[in-house]
């Protein structure tokens, strides 16, 4: 016991990190983890997409994006029925739609046939987006939230980590770790998703931004994990002309997937509207992707 | 419902803070908490010194620490029982003696009478937390699990919340509300205290260490909230020969609190032996620091 | 005079910043500089490549380099022959070897027909190292050592300006400034190059790596001046695996140009073994560069 | 020659960094360099107290500035005439001062006997700066400027060093490395000061401000090196309400010095009139920090 915190505050190749993480390493270099989620396969050739927005605000809309994303040849829907709010007071109605956004999120899934992935945040609330969705989301305020972590792995379903937005990898995969032990005990296969969206950083170029998309970190994790590493560029810019650039960029620095904010009205949209890009710009943005996805011998087609 | 995640990634002092923290923020620029918790009291010319072990590893060494650095003149006793491990690998030692740490840590108390702050992590563990303890300490890890500080809230117990090690002053300033806006609705006042415990930084100057101490956040914290604000120099530097140092320095920024880990035997510190103070380092601490608190108007003696 | 500094701490969007850089500010949003260097062209289609060693060792080493990243498709030829040293002692022969590295590149460019690009870091150098070249490199650390700016920019030689490592784009656009004001004084069109060589970060995922590439400030920098924008991926990630990804993504990013240090043998490198490339490795990278360049409609070859 | 870089990217503490630095490295734990400039003694029990105003703007406002904290108590007049300008664009009266500046600084040295520390940016001003200065102050635009730190160290005149505000202390120790190289081929004692004055940080709380105060570096630098260690709370914090905090922080920290920014009437100031003290201020915080070094053992009393 007295040793294993004692590297804590080491770098990660300061040390054997592998040794932290036997589940999560790699084993030899091409070693990635290869798995389907509602028939979406991560860790080939694909690079899934998912798109949507940050916070399902009703059925209407988040039945038109998913149309409209499926259209453009997205692999995932990706909307917010319990997400962590920094601000406490919201209005009621918002606390009233929370479980109803998960029912708009399966309507939605029914129409398109696309897999969801959600965020959640509270143990008592894993059954309930469990059932409603394909993929659970594990937010960059909760990557340490051991507890969360735990007992999301418990449920043997597929996990999309976001990383800490101050997160080293070393903590970063070590969360990971967690997951992957009850996945393992489980006796079933790990089926976890990496996914970078932005640190914070004193160079982000705009006064209303936070955060630096870390790109280094993508080959630097794939150097250690078998676990597909993807990013959200969306978050990271939180500006939304910067989110093709950045979105090229991560497939040229390797990403295994990309989620992507989408809204039918970003002026109106309930959350973030800086960031999130509409319909259109999103049918662009698919279509610029696939020639550089074919460039370096990945694809956006399933 | 719109508008209020819309500034989320502003900067302290780009729109009016005040009007999202209004329980928290001051309502002059005099204004400052004061209360007692287990006799101590925190926002007056009392500056409030925890010590104690990061891990309560068996109640001879809690009980032994516990009588020195009431000796010494420490004001709380600091010990973890239920503490986020950040790799999942522990012996099955460490799971047992968890509750045990907390029976051991009443133990401490009753043989001196200092009271009690530990960390709750688990929303499930809250209770028998509570119980056997003064106040409440939310982890650095935990800062935005809104779930754990809403429940915490609840309790009405006083609460010690440290500072995320990416987060914001704005971001710790709304997860303070959080807790705050549960204390309103049991109508009784706020009992928070705020700490500072390292930021990441590329600026630690040790290969194995990850946080720079943020002492601006002192003063910028107390323009802004009526809460005490606190530093935790030892999680900060990782480093024990720099402990003294930023441990004065703290008190020149005018912190109102400190928090630093002491172990009766440093090198086999079940976790971080590299910064926690022996007894005897910590007892020249305190003597260290009299003249200092008594030179800027302040005491260490209650 | 009272008020142009007191601006100092603002964020680029806090003011209008292109009333501070009326010389290198865009006019409209599709200005860019278009201009030929060796017959060159920056500002266009083409993604111009920089390749060669950090120092240029000796003439054989320089030759053979030329020669094969001619091959390979390079653009221009980098060598260091005067350069920082962070450490101040050197072997006499370091000292010796620096007016001839000017010498040995002269005759890589005529045996390849190549041009240079080297680095001017002492104003009492700029005439030799003027004659000897055909850009004029000022290195992170001088970025705003502005006297060695003003200097350098009367001599109307085209000038590549890498970002300081810990330099906002604010700074970096104001120290283009001073190079493009003199370049206005000659009457003469801009020819300044940006280019972004890694921030320090707390994120470089490996111990003996300081620096992060700062992809965000492509987008970020194109969206205020129509300067070309650079990057240079081996020293931003110090670590040559990690070259090809953010090569890569610098492309997707709309990167207009790269430099890529490359060596004969890497291993025997003078300088940053573990960052350059090897003679094979960049033949490979220009390979699989194409590709990419021509999925977002630009091109390697002019 | 091929080995000394390739540790460039070291942490401080990864190799034995006094190799690297024989010159400013500590011999014994005690080792500090203790000398005396203008009567005024570094590195002893005083803490010398550097005070002025950023800019000197006319004989009168440097004049009154010098006697007024003359009679606080204060041991340098610091006052810019040769600056760097992140901003290229000036009126003429600013380039016609400049040199007049120095003069009035003599003036007020006359009047008051303090000795002057002002910076020197181009090696072509070396001498008419050394030559009506105390101290040659080495700013942050220039700590890595390695001819102007040789050219600077070659008048044997005293040093004071500024950190990069991006730089690591490995950095700055080697290039003060540079200045002491030349001390010793004099055959004279060092006598260099480093200064702390903020390092790029996101969390400076402010949207105006980009530096926060790494007090860290302070013990850090102690450890390895004999040279005295000051702080600059004033460009740190870049706001007045927090200079008083930061400064009494510094003391507590151990720095060996203070500079302070000083102006008869901040709302006027050429430049940073949000960060600097007035004269009353000043009086005031001289007051303060007092009993604070008493308490440390050290003093302002020379």
């Amino acid at each position: 016991m007295a040793l294993d915190n004692k590297m804590a505050g080491k770098d990660l190749n300061d040390d054997d990190i592998r040794d932290k993480i036997p589940l999560v390493a790699k084993d030899h270099p091409e070693h990635k983890s290869r798995f389907s989620v509602g028939g979406v396969e991560f860790g080939g050739p694909l690079i899934p997409v998912m798109a949507g927005p940050n916070t399902v605000e009703n059925e209407e809309m988040i039945v038109k994006t998913a149309k409209s994303i499926k259209a453009s040849g997205a692999h995932f829907l990706r909307g917010g029925a319990f997400k962590p709010l920094t601000f406490p007071y919201r209005s009621e109605k918002y606390y009233e739609t929370r479980e109803q956004g998960l029912e708009w999120l399966q309507v939605a899934k029914k129409e398109t046939g696309l897999p969801i992935v959600t965020e959640v945040m509270d143990v008592a609330k894993i059954d309930v987006v469990a059932k409603n969705s394909d993929m659970l989301q594990i937010g960059t305020r909760n990557m340490q939230n051991y507890v969360l972590l735990t007992e999301v792995g418990k449920t043997g379903m597929p996990v999309m980590l976001k990383r800490g937005y101050g997160s080293s990898l070393r903590d970063w995969l070590m969360a990971a770790e967690y997951i992957a032990l009850e996945h393992d005990r489980l006796g079933q296969q790990q089926q976890i998703v990496l996914c970078e969206r932005g640190v914070v950083s004193n160079h982000t170029h705009r006064a209303g931004s936070r955060f630096l998309l870390d790109l280094q970190v993508v080959p630097a994790a794939q150097d250690v994990t078998h676990l597909p590493v993807m990013t959200d560029p969306s978050h990271a810019t939180f500006w939304q002309p910067w989110v093709r650039p950045m979105m090229l960029a991560s497939i040229g620095a390797g990403a295994d997937g990309l989620m992507l904010e989408v809204h039918p009205n970003p002026p109106e949209a309930a959350v973030d509207p800086l960031q999130c890009s509409s319909l259109e710009q999103f049918d662009e943005m698919m279509k610029a992707m696939r020639p550089v996805a074919a460039a370096i011998g990945r694809t956006l087609d399933a």
